[in-house]
């Protein structure tokens, strides 16, 4: 297990564990064949679904362990009780620089928690948060946080843009990406106090930062900068909201070619279209949150996905990694935290 | 002018003010045949857009006046300076008993001022909130506040709760409209401190709400609730969210459908379809926002709607007239206060 980069997988996590951990580690490995694992969990379990993985065969360190974080575990009772589970084991394993990040489809909670105390985060970064991808007009958008943190003020909004920046350069392949900060309005005078305390910060720095100002909920569909930037609460919201639009129009739409005769004939026509429409706003294609701000990488993989959705969570995590995530952002933290020692 | 009922229109509100508020009273007159109008604005523009509506004959009262709220105007300004605004007028002559209600196109900020100063809050309303209304899988949801207050406390949440209870009652004919908190989980110990003071304070009352407890982003669509209360931060992202989510599939949909000769010839046969599906998430069918918790019922209608999407507004405000809504939320303040002055 030399050459390659190593990534823990939590082998438990998640709802159609251990199968689709497995599977999507296949998938992912067949995508990039420089991948090596460490997975942690029940060896009677994995092992035999290993077997039936080829492209599996020498890339595998599976460590056994007994011990499973439930979805209904809280937090600090994660942390206390399950210091031999395979989640936190994942995460020791790239504390102890064994992996390069860890991927998780368990217990947000838990493995935030988990994440925090192993890994602590970065000098400059008072709370982590949680990042994920959008699908826009432009191509595709990251906000954070979504979820982590439900209030935050002017300081923390400030690391989530050099967090996300930093993530967008890496995981995401944009040269110069923008930044937003989500508002109810573009104008400097709308909006909450901490949004606009943050802007003229950001403003004022003298961070590589492409930083455009206040953007509106329709301008992350829109695609407008490529990093949206909000406080937990109103991330998660936004989040959710736009999952439920989109599972709304589909169900309008599949009534639709289902309402006349003519409808349905069309739909034999479309239907190429209409998969490829399907896959386009898959929410598999954009699994993967990230628990940025850390000294680690670790991707939160969604509990209900299957092998393709924990695959391309594990593609997030790989990205990151390759692309040298911890080291800018820890970078660009040094610098954001320079003016003020020199003050 | 004695019977029916009398509604006063900003004539000149709006991006395409004054012909598709003529037009739109014209549609919404059609619709309800009881409707009077009191029309605010440009009698040299006015007039002759009133001519070519024959069913307007003899329900318009057309009251000349030279000022304009502009797009532009800051609201203190207008409130200020807009005292023989068509804007200002509409609001005055619900304020004199002249009106049931008010219908702009025009300027939120200032109409919410003009409002605020004209017809001042309910006994009980610390501020007014703007409401409106959302398409969900089981018919409609309406959601407040979608703006005016960008921070609220506890107390502004559960006064959210009543005038939205009220509003679903009266415009949207709900006998028991369940009401539900806008949050990052469902759990009782999730979320935001006043989110969750709210909750206690509606479980505790007695007043007589249906009070689901939390609801996620994602509920709005599903339609769990009848009436999705949150601050004005929250509220206006989860709407710009949404519209910008839905806009976003339609222009994948449009895209799919010319992607191939097979899907063009799938359109064809889909046609009709696909345009009553247009039409079931037309954003001008939920056209009308309602200002919540004043001494009258006043609605802004998008500023950048058509005559048909203006009748809709027309048409929420006289739903709102004719059931009493003013009356039955007075109500409901007075037994949320009861138990205060008896304490």
């Amino acid at each position: 297990m030399a050459d390659g980069l190593t990534i823990a997988l939590d082998g438990m996590g998640g709802d159609n564990a251990p199968d689709a951990i497995v599977r999507g580690a296949a998938i992912a490995r067949e995508r990039m064949p420089q991948l090596r694992y460490l997975i942690y969990g029940d060896e009677s379990r994995l092992r035999p679904l290993l077997d039936a993985e080829p492209v599996l065969k020498d890339v595998v360190d599976l460590r056994h362990t007994d011990q499973v974080v439930a979805n209904t575990d809280k937090p600090s009772a994660a942390l206390r009780t399950g210091k031999r589970s395979s989640m936190r084991l994942a995460i020791d394993a790239v504390q102890a620089d064994e992996a390069a990040c860890a991927v998780s489809a368990g217990n947000t909670g838990a493995l935030m928690a988990m994440a925090m105390f192993g890994l602590r985060t970065i000098a400059g970064v008072e709370r982590p948060a949680i990042c994920s991808f959008f699908p826009t007009e432009r191509g595709e958008t990251c906000m954070l946080d979504l979820g982590a943190n439900v209030a935050c003020d002017a300081d923390n909004l400030v690391q989530f843009a050099v967090m996300g920046e930093a993530f967008a350069r890496t995981a995401m392949g944009i040269d110069k990406p923008t930044v937003g900060l989500l508002n109810v309005g573009v104008e400097d005078l709308k909006g909450k106090d901490e949004v606009k305390l943050a802007a003229s910060s950001l403003r004022a720095s003298d961070l590589p930062i492409e930083f455009k100002g206040f953007v509106e909920g329709d301008d992350i569909a829109r695609g407008t900068v490529d990093v949206v930037v909000t406080d937990g609460f109103t991330g998660n919201i936004a989040l959710k909201t736009a999952e439920g639009t989109s599972r709304l129009i589909s169900a309008f739409l599949r009534e639709a070619f289902q309402s006349s005769l003519s409808a349905k004939i069309g739909y034999l026509f479309a239907r190429r279209a209409m998969q490829k429409l399907k896959l386009r706003v898959d929410p598999r294609r954009y699994n993967g949150a990230v628990l940025l701000g850390l000294n680690g990488i670790v991707v939160k993989s969604h509990g209900g996905t299957d092998a393709l959705g924990f695959a391309n969570a594990i593609g997030v995590a790989y990205d990151m990694a390759t692309h040298g995530f911890i080291a800018k952002m820890k970078q660009d933290f040094e610098r954001l935290r320079a003016p003020d020692s020199g003050a």
